[in-house]
């Protein structure tokens, strides 16, 4: 089943909704409940993630966790997460939006800009620069920010890990990961009709459901339940 | 004035033509005449070139020719090349292509070869899957390979620089580029359908008389003169 219409955002019939946050803040069990919930009702669902979605932007996210890019400074991995991200959408994103599916993707520019903007060394005008030569009007039609205390969503992440490598991301100081999550609450602050902000210290089903109500209105469904 | 027919390697109404060489082979007097022989028969002609092309590909340019990427290794440069090449393909050659446009540009895949051949550290089989994963069915029409001895090539791009900065790729050694240009000769043996080798030690005229033999049978003209 497709959507009902073009997307007002894109053009395209599909619908494209992302997910954002910091660590542990529950983004990929989100995406995972709503993607059963969506097919359950017959609809094509695509879940992506970045940095990656493509067998190219999933090398370099191999070579960047890797550290390959560590001494490349902070404006050459803005210009390769944003040539990744073009490869994702023209590979990936695009043609699945085109049949008319509704892609899930864990992550998209906002991470570059509340990632990018606490670490420094980008300003905002070329990080608006870089999204416009890397997305063009392909932008999400809703994003769902999943909001969580820094501590809380550390220790998750660390639980979940449970003895794995900490990666390069994990690594940074905690003042580090709350400049992240006001990167985050700032985005959805200046564009409140794409973004909804979801408290993710609720259990996962309050969450899943409130998240169902704004995917269902997106899509174009008036089903009130998730399950 | 749009080419007669599809094209038969991508699809597209347009024709696809790469120019490939060494340094001071002459590409870019090449690609400036014959697009003026193009155009002054009503032909749309797009020139472009390589690494670059598009505002993300042209950053990814400028901050490896400043040496941004020095450190991060012969697999991550060959990865950059690919995700730059996805953008370009994506953003301004695909477009033009699909208007019915001739593609002029200046080095494709076959430059990542030769120069990642002949620098090492990336074997063929890895060149072959970040070729595929960039381009996908979007193949030259045409390649014009310009073959020269290294020496010539060396000294003319020396005094076409006249003083200016050498650039990364001017500063290997003379092994390095006489393994570039047994790289693209390689490359021609083995795909004679799409590469012509001219002989670049000729005048400009009389490379730009052969290459119009070539360029005017791929775009479906039969006007014997370029000019």
């Amino acid at each position: 089943m497709p959507c009902s219409s073009p997307s007002p955002v894109h053009g395209l019939p599909g619908r494209f909704i992302t997910f954002e946050g910091g660590e542990g803040a529950g983004k990929s069990s989100l995406a995972e409940g709503l993607s059963r919930a969506l097919a359950a009702r017959g609809i094509d669902v695509l879940r992506t993630r970045e940095p990656g979605g493509s067998p190219l932007a999933e090398r370099m996210r191999g070579l960047l966790l890797a550290g390959a890019f560590n001494a490349s400074g902070p404006q050459a991995e803005a210009v390769m997460f944003a040539l990744a991200r073009s490869d994702h959408l023209s590979k990936t994103i695009v043609p699945a939006l085109a049949r008319g599916a509704v892609v899930l993707c864990d992550r998209f520019f906002d991470s570059t800009r509340a990632y990018q903007g606490a670490r420094g060394g980008v300003g905002p005008e070329l990080l608006d620069e870089l999204e416009r030569e890397a997305v063009g009007g392909c932008r999400p039609d809703l994003t769902l920010v999943l909001d969580l205390p820094v501590e809380v969503g550390l220790d998750r992440a660390g639980a979940r890990r449970a003895g794995a490598a900490v990666d390069r991301f994990e690594q940074e100081s905690l003042a580090f990961h709350e400049a992240v999550r006001q990167g985050f609450l700032a985005t959805a602050a200046a564009d409140p009709r794409r973004c909804r902000v979801l408290d993710a210290t609720l259990e996962p089903a309050a969450v899943l459901e409130r998240a169902w109500a704004h995917v269902a209105a997106a899509v174009g469904l008036d089903a009130p339940r998730p399950a």
